[in-house]
């Protein structure tokens, strides 16, 4: 029997889900553990901090179908809750390896730093059990290949983040390598074949008697991987076809019938006429509880009108045809088939601004939708374009960011540069928190934001690299001659875009949805019972 | 009965305790609170993200005896979990308020954003009573103000952080104000006299029988606020008076009989010597649990040598003489006493470095012994700083970090720069984590770090704001030469300095008790039983 390292494992088994690149920071209990990681030809890119590195995972997962980062325990592991959380709202395959102090020093309660100092080490776990799809701590080694290969298959299964922890003491000791010949689970388990059958015949029945039937293609969907059934559906049948904010990116936009984002009372006029006057909606990928609504920023503050009688829902693990549920799964289906040639990645206020933008085939887009932590596109367009770099896909990556979300974050541009990714960086400078503005405070002083040099900003972060500068930009006639721009549209190297907007400056369905929120809020500080 | 709204209610007790500013990031479940806080007279100063603004309220609180922080809901308070986990190790104690959905919309299990979209909404809360002292969400009106004052005052009795939810739609609603009218316990209730006489009678019989008694200040005695008590007492005995890493920059550095830092094997050898031949040890404020070691990094990873018969035990909640344990605690001398002229905030490597300095009389200096967290020094520096301008008391503010800690947390300097700090900023620039290769790993990639500019970076961060920058400064001769430039003394402006160090290059310190780290840890690999 084949003897290998814990540590060694561990990391082939990450190669297996085709990983090349593990973020993170290191911190002395992981050390030992990140000694090994290049004999698996994987790459340990060291991010400036622990957050940042958790939304490289993610950025990384969304693309790859896995990422996975590196941290100490505690205060790193702890920096990475945010990113962590986030991946598991967002169905973002990740796992988070936590190198922990010594098992023996564990047992002796002794006192070690990064610890709370009493005696205690199962804190920090205890609270990411509430984040993490499934957890382990490898305290034995007759139990630690099985335990990682449970952690990694529940990864899979649910499509989100896990959390491995490996004592210092641990990551050296021997195993048996004879698990790395068996795969781990990458596909859904098949569908029982006669329930498919059944709910199938009903989809069928359904679309047979009404007269109008929409597709809409939701962000689960893309997660799981269904982007090109999708598509192929939308083109063999024809039927108006449209996306909302947490799937735009997804569908193929340039078919003749894309019509668009569906988000309630933030949709423009003519989407919100054509979905909530259609007699049948196929809903594929949504992303709700089974007696519940969707969520707030996915359904323009629940202001979408669509009847649960008309729709067919099909999610991960069950289609719900009008008030029949059937626990079918779309398995089968589950495969890395997105094809890109730019990343585009959003935070929350953006994602409902880029709702209007048409993008080219071929284009993915991404934003967290449910979670909605600002800060996030930076960071997780890192990981993103790491992804689509090491796949050959990468094209031209863009970020869209406001300055607010930027001034989380902004060391990412450390790994951009160091990872020579040339994206074009459109940092949208409104001077404060505007999507926080529209929905209460327009005047607030907590809604500003101290003055930043953005020139300097990519200087900062990369010296040794070659980048550029254009701003700041504050008339459309600048933007439109730089778009023009031969030098610019070549994106040989980093560029970074300042765009100097009004305070209050936002797209129409930005607006619609932040005033949809502020009404929601006001009524139940009222003390009135919405549905909320 | 006057009335009240329970956000009033909160920052008028913050107010009670002092707390002028409160740090955080906005978020719109935060909002309407916020639109409150100027009433309490106190100023919300946003930070760049949240991280940072519980580092800040971290070092607000040590010079401040509270500090305070306002996040939203989710992404937002999880990014501040390893600030405010460092506060519950270091016993800081910090009010982490965190702005919630409503209290409709959660009982009703709406699918709102910042949630996991679970429909659960208590998770977050869960998590964090791991490391607080006490925790709420006020989703009671009735209780509402009760739940305030009794965590208020958790914080103050534990010195440790504390939670309080407070959802979208409760800060506004009415409470009376009464409660305002009893103070908050700022004190811990008074020994029982009884008790207090045997043990101060124990230890003067100790005293008296030997022939060679020391003093060592520790940390805790420091944020017990005993430092002015420890001093007098060094004073009036003329015993040797050390202090520990964690307690460094408490005791007056000036009296005749201080000796220096006492860290075991990582001290130099006559303070080593000077204490361990002592019969008796007054040992302040010390940190270990009952019957455990004190903790790694503050005893040079286990190695000081001071047998628990000779030593007087005297800590928050208990005394112990030799083997006698009483639990009197040292209440009655808690107070904010602390006096300075400068702050000195330190990251865990400069910790150990520092050890070797001498510092002026008034200059408190601080670090994170035992959480041990990088990135810390800049952020919890600007909360120390706005402190102590406050309280009028901030003659010349001086940080001193590493590369790899500064690049964490670099948007401190905005705050340092909004808020007019003028510190002197030393960036100690190794080329990569020097105290992580120490321990392991000296030629390691995972050790090196991006290079950045750290001429832009302050520059970067406050444009509007005059600073300086001087460096790459590489020789003794450069740095000597600066330090006697008359313009940089006078300190009137932000003052950035960079000292390009060897890669290797550390005190004494640091590289005995590094090498004690890496030999525990390698005993451990292999497998070997001491005493961890």
């Amino acid at each position: 029997m084949a003897k290998i390292k814990v540590g060694d494992y561990l990391f082939q088994r990450l190669a297996q889900l085709n990983i090349k690149t593990v973020w993170g920071v290191p911190g002395d209990y992981e050390l030992a553990l990140l000694d090994l990681i290049g004999d698996a030809g994987i790459r340990f890119s060291g991010n400036a901090n622990e957050l940042i590195a958790s939304y490289a995972a993610d950025g990384y997962s969304r693309l790859n179908g896995a990422g996975a980062l590196v941290t100490t325990y505690g205060p790193g592991e702890l920096s990475a809750y945010c990113g962590h959380a986030g991946a598991y709202a967002e169905f973002c395959p990740v796992v988070h390896i936590v190198g922990y102090p010594g098992v023996t020093a564990m047992k002796n309660k002794t006192l070690m730093h990064h610890s709370l100092g009493t005696g205690e080490f199962d804190m920090y776990h205890e609270m990411i059990k509430h984040i993490s799809a499934d957890t382990t701590v490898l305290t034995e080694i007759s139990t630690a290949v099985a335990d990682i290969d449970r952690c990694l298959n529940s990864m899979l299964y649910h499509s989100r983040p896990v959390y491995i922890g490996v004592p210092v003491d641990m990551s050296h000791r021997l195993v048996s390598a004879d698990g790395l010949k068996t795969p781990l689970r990458t596909e859904l388990p098949p569908n029982d074949q006669k329930t498919e059958a059944s709910v199938v015949d009903q989809i069928l029945q359904k679309l047979g008697k009404f007269s109008y039937p929409v597709i809409i293609a939701d962000g689960n969907a893309v997660r799981d991987g269904c982007v090109a059934a999708e598509d192929r559906l939308a083109e063999i049948t024809g039927f108006p076809y449209f996306t909302t904010c947490m799937g735009k990116g997804g569908p193929n936009e340039d078919l003749p019938n894309f019509g668009g984002v569906y988000q309630g009372a933030g949709s423009t006029p003519d989407i919100k006429k054509a979905v909530e006057s259609a007699d049948c909606v196929l809903w594929l990928g949504s992303f709700r509880l089974r007696k519940k609504h969707r969520t707030d920023f996915n359904s323009g503050e629940f202001t979408d009108n669509v009847a649960t009688s008309v729709i067919v829902d099909m999610q991960r693990f069950f289609t719900k045809v009008g008030a029949h549920m059937a626990e079918t799964g779309t398995s089968g289906e589950w495969e890395n088939s997105q094809s890109m040639s730019s990343a585009i990645v959003l935070t929350a206020s953006k994602a409902f601004g880029a709702a209007a933008t048409k993008l080219p085939k071929g284009c993915l887009m991404y934003n967290q939708t449910i979670f909605g932590s600002i800060g996030y596109a930076g960071p997780s367009a890192a990981g993103a374009f790491q992804a689509a770099k090491e796949s050959g896909r990468l094209k031209r990556g863009i970020v869209i960011t406001g300055e607010g979300s930027l001034q989380l974050t902004p060391m990412c541009f450390a790994d951009m540069l160091k990872l020579d990714h040339k994206p074009i960086v459109f940092v949208l400078n409104n001077n404060g928190y505007t999507v926080e503005r529209l929905i209460h405070g327009k005047d607030a002083s907590y809604n500003t934001l101290p003055l930043w040099d953005y020139d300097a900003l990519r200087k900062v972060f990369g010296p040794a690299h070659p980048s550029r500068y254009y701003g700041p930009i504050k008339t459309r006639e600048q933007f439109d001659s730089l778009l023009k721009d031969e030098q610019f549209q070549r994106s040989e190297i980093f560029q970074l875009v300042e765009l100097v907007l009004d305070e209050l400056d936002a797209p129409l369905s930005v607006r619609l949805v932040t005033s949809a929120i502020e009404e929601f809020n006001q009524k139940h500080a009222a003390g009135a019972s919405m549905a909320g």
